[in-house]
């Protein structure tokens, strides 16, 4: 396969680095077309063995996704309950999801027997969850190329979100993502531009032959 | 932000597509100003709570390699036990890294506590592997645009990794990466152009509003 010209890898980091969690949702249909697409994506990820081990649950329904907003405004109570004051406050006022503006929900499974014994996993079974957010993250980039919003709710608790969708217990759902056209893609995360917390410095996260702790400045702010 | 031209969108599928798992690597030396690109692209990955919890270990020392190297080639011969003929063979005839050719070889790692307590992991703690997963995935984007191969090992035991690269305990080796120039993008995944296993029917895992379990068709070759 050729090599990728200039203008083409600056698509491929401009998706990088202009990617961001969204949770502001225009109310626009998402075509059909379109979610297939960003589902082919996600397939194409990598997977230990070629497992393959996701699958895709897309949710329109507004009932289900009421029930899912419901788990959401339970755990972000529960949640708030470890910071204190003012970070508690500002915790509560920051918006997280987009679960019932969103046109497409979708949560991105797991299944850690599909395949038998698979190849490469015999040292380290956590590798299918791997390969699925590697897939998850297919789909994130495809989306911001399409100008198509994701946003990844993890303020939710697994056993209700499995009762919710019908997942069996050995199926693990891995993301509960919100999907459609954002209102902005920001020019930064929304963690940072709110002050929440900072990026941290690349260099203090690189090192050389052995493993060394990061400076103390790189730790949270 | 702008919306991406035609040209953009399918530059971001063309590195979705054509990204590979690599094993064969020319042993042209990977530049500094590339490598620094890669780790930036994965440092722009997704974070729980803008977390931010990898770290990178660069190795370029022979020296390490090669105890790497041997850690792979025990539990290559381990994972064969757990296969019958002909699978064994065939097991053992592929060629599954690059580890001593590759010119760099990488160690993402993720920090469980790195930013104390860290917003939207209060519901799913294992959410800070899923970021470094997805760093990973935009890394290796990145370098397929950069026409860089990365191959993934996951035969590695992690206490023996952990042990050679001096990381801590509470520290998670998330994955261990060979990373250099390929000899060649394959037109398909090794493991199904070898006919180890053939890539799923994408319908066959979509469900909706609720689970469904793939069509036995979808289950392994």
């Amino acid at each position: 396969m050729a090599a990728f010209q200039e203008a083409e890898r600056q698509a491929v980091y401009r998706a990088i680095f202009e990617r961001r969690d969204i949770r502001r949702f225009r109310t626009d249909r998402l075509d059909d077309e379109v979610l297939e697409r960003l589902l082919l994506a996600a397939h194409h990820g990598p997977s230990v063995g070629f497992m393959q081990p996701w699958s895709f649950i897309v949710v329109r329904s507004p009932e289900v996704k009421s029930r899912v907003k419901d788990l959401f405004e339970r755990e972000r109570q529960a949640a708030a309950c470890f910071y204190d004051e003012p970070r508690r406050s500002k915790y509560l006022s920051l918006k997280l999801e987009g679960i019932s503006e969103a046109p497409v929900n979708l949560c991105v499974t797991c299944d850690p027997q599909r395949g038998g014994v698979v190849l490469g996993r015999n040292s380290q079974p956590e590798t299918d969850v791997y390969s699925t957010c590697c897939a998850i993250q297919n789909l994130w980039l495809a989306a911001r190329a399409e100008g198509v919003g994701v946003g990844w709710v993890s303020i939710l608790k697994l056993p209700q979100l499995r009762d919710i969708l019908g997942i069996p217990p050995h199926v693990i759902p891995v993301a509960y993502l919100c999907i459609g056209y954002p209102e902005t893609f920001p020019e930064q995360p929304m963690l940072e531009s709110e002050g929440w917390r900072r990026r941290l410095p690349l260099p203090d996260l690189v090192s050389y032959e052995r493993w060394a702790p990061p400076p103390r400045e790189a730790e949270p702010s």
